[in-house]
């Protein structure tokens, strides 16, 4: 019989492990993609694609033992040869080939070039030719930080005793409400797309405390803008047992400090790759919502038009108010008036026509929605009568409150946003591996 | 201008941090929910259910300034008083209260008696009642484990260099093909909810050579049984440069010692609850379809009826046959059916009417299909027109293999079933928070 015993390690070695200064001289065997062949007559630079970034490999006529009109771009291939310090090399190291395998070889020559540092096309066509354009090596560096962001999220959050769930995004009709939903038929019953996993989240407060979930929220918003993607991920969490909504916004502080951290530590390549500087996280000003409007419109001179919304260019003023005042990347807006949140939101009892409740904005945009949720349940009951809400098909969600829930209050953040604000991005499909929109619904 | 300047530490006390030998007679805070009271007279057991456990209070008839007759199941609290060694308490303390705060009361009592150590009610009443029977602290030790298994596949190929993607579950018609989809509008357009992130996740291997995701897929199956779901989390990893499918089943017999390690260290308390003994991992035997079936038909006396594929009972049986034979808890099976399996397996060069692929059974119940995928143009090209396939809609797809894809493969966890196996559950239902089945959309 035979068994499976672990990891099979690979006789391949990966940049990391031939940059260890004791790798010098020594024969290694290597595979990568082709991204770049650069023929200098005598010789030529092959350029491998690897996971952890590019690795020069030297091809020597009459050293080299195969064809290099065979070596390709998009090619795959494993290779022995012989690592050498080279300062002008990418990660400071090139390997000498001498025998080459091909492993795969492409069907056509590459529509764009990929190779190049910057891809100067089109985002229309970047991502029409998304599955070979994200192999540009900033392309996949933006994903790489995206998933530092993730990771930043769970693992400062287990460190604070959350429990990670996972709920349905088939959900029954009605739960939650709001426009801009999905429907599907569910063994002929009417369903829809979670459009966030709010409910779910309230739920699980009450067995675990605290609870987080990273999953896609779906949202049929029938507007094209640079901000708005009709599916994306939302970073989500739920936390028992506040004193108010300030413990919320520290914890997402605490978050945001943690995850720098993070990315200045394990992302530092990627960083350096996109050229980006972290924004400060030290400190955050929170300001009401109606001071934040009262400040932009005097000091920039715009009259308020809606007392109770915050349009694009003002989240933009604010934004850039804070920035100018006290050099702040981040605010946190808080006390939204009740009329423009949701049901379930908990009103500040010294002023119900407000609710304690806060965005989050980062360089302009809201990158956060979050707040205080209502416990009790005669308190929920009567805001649900007061906007006219049926109980109907929320007796799972009643319950919980029906037999007894601890104070409690969280918030979402959309994780391809924060990763365009951080990044610098313009348009928020820039930040998203396979945007769904209006008109996009491949690849 | 007020700032949020991070993390906002609470003044109330987690069960880990009173265990402190040192916080013996200190007068501390606690909060939590009220579990169960036990009312001896001068004396009461006030346990709080909170996060890390439950929490003894000793409620004293004129030490404890709060009348009993208001601290009602359902509850939640915020209590002073004093830390005390009790061998006979849970986690060997408990906390003699001085002063109560109400934070929360419940509308009505109970339903089903949460409190019992388990609860004896069916999956039926279970389900129905399913955000607050989760409150058990039998039934939400089970979802922790359900965590330590997610977190060990990521920490595990985090260490592995693999990187985590997030693919679109709102894919084109067509795209994967199979019955058993869900189908929606999206935008006046024929949208699919994604069976598997399969075809993204090809995709991504020619980006990051390596790629995994944990998400919910998607299955309209019309069969109600023990081991189906409608809509569940799906472990996914897909890695290229593979020498063959066997670099495959190491990697996941890799992430399952890992695990199995991780659970151990960090969810002991969890396993305790529920009695679970976890299983060996060390070497787990690889066998061939045909050998398989052969070897049951053989050992149990059961002729072969369909050769193509395996009848639930079969899988039983075989892991019978290797629990005996060899004390194994799982088993690989190899070489499925070529008409048995999708259209991007890649056959074996020396029997094209077998697969390279396997699936991997534990104790008796198939948790994961992987195996190599075909990376060559033509190869897919014609495999895909044997199979009366058409390229249209496929154009993304297929361009990774146009412009060149190292040989690859990867596989798919189902985590409910492995939860379910794990833990020795006859339902997959009792694995999974929130079960969507044929009958079950709520909650």
């Amino acid at each position: 019989m035979e068994f499976v015993t672990g990891l099979i390690q690979p006789a391949s070695k990966e940049i990391s492990e031939l940059m260890a200064p004791e790798m010098d001289g020594a024969q290694v065997v290597v595979n990568g993609a082709v991204h770049t062949v650069r023929d200098m007559g005598e010789v030529a630079f092959v350029v491998l694609r690897k996971r952890e970034g590019l690795l020069q490999c030297v091809f020597e006529e009459g050293v080299t033992d195969f064809p290099l009109s065979k070596i390709r771009e998009g090619a795959t291939l494993e290779a022995k040869g012989v690592v050498r310090r080279e300062e002008r090399a990418p990660n400071g190291i090139e390997v000498r080939l001498q025998e080459v395998t091909l492993l795969s070889a492409p069907a056509d020559t590459m529509p764009i070039p990929i190779g190049k540092w910057k891809l100067n096309t089109s985002l229309e066509t970047k991502l029409a030719l998304r599955p070979i354009a994200l192999r540009n090596v900033r392309e996949r560096a933006k994903f790489k930080i995206q998933e530092g962001l993730v990771r930043g999220f769970r693992d400062y959050l287990f460190g604070q005793q959350f429990t990670e769930i996972h709920t349905p995004k088939i959900t029954p009709k009605g739960a939650e409400g709001g426009a801009n939903i999905f429907k599907l038929e569910y063994f002929h019953k009417k369903a829809e797309l979670a459009q966030s996993p709010q409910l779910y989240k309230q739920m699980m407060v009450g067995v675990y405390d605290r609870v987080f979930e990273v999953a896609p929220v779906f949202r049929a918003e029938k507007h094209n803008t640079k901000r708005h993607l009709n599916e994306y991920t939302s970073m989500d969490f739920e936390m028992g047992y506040i004193q108010n909504f300030e413990d919320i916004m520290g914890m997402e502080t605490g978050f945001l400090q943690y995850t720098m951290d993070l990315l200045q530590r394990e992302y530092a390549r990627e960083l350096k790759i996109l050229n980006v500087t972290l924004p400060k996280t030290d400190r955050i000003p929170q300001v009401r919502f109606d001071e934040a409007k009262r400040l932009v419109s005097e000091k920039y001179n715009r009259p308020i038009r809606n007392p109770h919304d915050l349009e694009p260019e003002e989240e933009t003023l604010i934004s850039r108010y804070f920035q100018e005042e006290y050099g702040a990347d981040f605010v946190f807006v808080t006390h939204y008036p009740s009329k423009k949140r949701p049901f379930y939101a908990m009103d500040d009892p010294s002023d119900p026509s407000v609710t304690l409740s806060f965005d989050l904005l980062f360089n302009g945009m809201e990158i956060t929605t979050g707040g205080q949720r209502i416990h009790d349940y005669e308190m929920l009951l009567d805001k649900m009568k007061m906007r006219g809400m049926t109980t109907e098909g929320m007796e799972s969600y009643l319950m919980i409150f029906k037999y007894g829930m601890p104070p409690h209050g969280g918030l979402g953040i959309g994780l391809e946003r924060l990763t365009m604000k951080l990044l610098g991005e313009e348009n928020v499909r820039e930040t998203t591996l396979f945007p769904r929109d209006l008109s996009r619904l491949e690849p």
